[in-house]
């Protein structure tokens, strides 16, 4: 079993390539689950439609969509509708029976909303907000999920949760394919982002140790950090190796398998 | 099996009513599949998305909405993001396994692209035009839908088909609710309106022998015309009884299947 994160910016350069790369595993009976993003997407609608994104940072130094409940509206719209079905008739148009999703469906991923986060200023200072509509997982429910993959169905999964009340949020596409992969005892977690791979002073990591993956955390840049402690909870538990690479490529996918981004195992 | 189809006005005015009605009758075992509409939501997302929606007649008077690229992007997003997500929620709040789909998925509902569609102008003259991104059904495959209600969840199902090259369409809703009932074997079908049932010359018809559908369609208004045309579809198909309701009514789809709207077998 293997989960595939394919971002936005990914998506938007190579989404042809990205499915045929999918397609061709998928067709060789391998068992696949995509979780999409499409944030850059997410904010070119609100701005069409007057609703002006906002971007924060927590203390850690990690930016993330601020989610009111305007930008909530049109989360869903660009990920559950554009995005997802765009993948979904790509994919079909390839010959794949893929099924787009949601976490509300199911419902598959339950998370706890925000109360309250810490955000800092233009000036650094730690300030305290209202959480919106984003969400932390705290639950997979894997039935739904299993019986599409029992019948051989490939799930394309947006990053929409609920909470407990049935509540839509927003949570961070990563954290959903590695608490996906775990969930689903998935062998390979792939992150298909639009960098070639880890890259740290200057040097693309093609391996990585999971001893060494706090240091690396501390060291890389904002998103790909993200990626990292995503990659560090995968491997927690149990999944055995976790890739990152470049989407653009042509069969990126495979060529992660193969070793040619960051290997981190 | 009971398929109801709500339309995006019932929806608007009475969404948490219809969603409790439903989420009782699941709860009693019965296996039930949702198709929503959603049309005046996608008008509105358009206007504010700067695409100006377009709507045509055909001579037979059906007045239906012309998709164009832009507008079937809108239409995508609004019907499997917004609506279908929202109902999902909504249902998943009520305590109901709901699962959000559109045609597109599995793939679960073919149609074939109207390459060129004749329309009334403004004097009534019929003039041919490109067809757009609006389909036909033509074929349901049935197995995502079915393992989905054996493992007792309940489908949610937005008005949009693929065709065989994996094109997404703008598929009527009604239509699709009518072919989904004959393919999946329901027994009933009940349409959820703003109007409390079938009206012809100011009377509310409550029963309708299937004898009488093609006076009835003949005489009925745009919209209610569409929905006999269907149900004459649905019970040539082998569907028991076809049901037309006020989805505004507290308790809406029960007091359809007890006869309270206009029952058509």
């Amino acid at each position: 079993m293997l989960v595939v994160k394919v971002g936005g910016r990914a998506l938007l350069s190579n989404a042809r390539g990205i499915a045929e790369d999918i397609s061709s595993l998928w067709r060789e009976g391998k068992d696949v689950l995509l979780v999409h993003g499409g944030g850059d997407l997410v904010t070119e609608v609100s701005k069409r439609l007057g609703v002006e994104p906002l971007f924060v940072t927590s203390p850690e130094g990690i930016r993330s969509r601020y989610t009111s409940a305007a930008e909530l509206e049109v989360y869903v719209m660009v990920m559950a509708g554009k995005v997802n079905k765009g993948l979904v008739s790509l994919l079909t148009s390839l010959g794949v029976s893929a099924v787009g999703l949601s976490g509300a469906d199911g419902p598959t991923v339950v998370a706890e909303r925000k109360k309250k986060i810490v955000v800092l200023d233009e000036r650094g200072r730690k300030r305290v907000m209202e959480g919106g509509y984003t969400g932390k997982i705290r639950e997979v429910r894997t039935s739904l999920l299993k019986a599409l993959l029992r019948e051989r169905y490939l799930p394309v999964v947006a990053p929409i949760a609920v909470d407990t009340e049935g509540t839509m949020l927003n949570v961070d596409g990563d954290q959903m394919a590695a608490e996906l992969a775990v969930a689903l005892g998935a062998e390979s977690l792939v992150f298909l982002t639009d960098v070639e791979g880890l890259v740290l002073e200057g040097e693309k990591v093609s391996k990585l140790a999971r001893e060494d993956l706090d240091r690396a955390i501390a060291k890389a840049g904002a998103g790909m950090n993200r990626k990292l402690l995503q990659a560090k909870r995968a491997l927690e538990g149990g999944v055995r190796q976790v890739l990152i690479y470049n989407g653009k490529e042509g069969g990126a996918v495979r060529k992660a398998l193969e070793g040619q981004g960051t290997t981190i195992s």
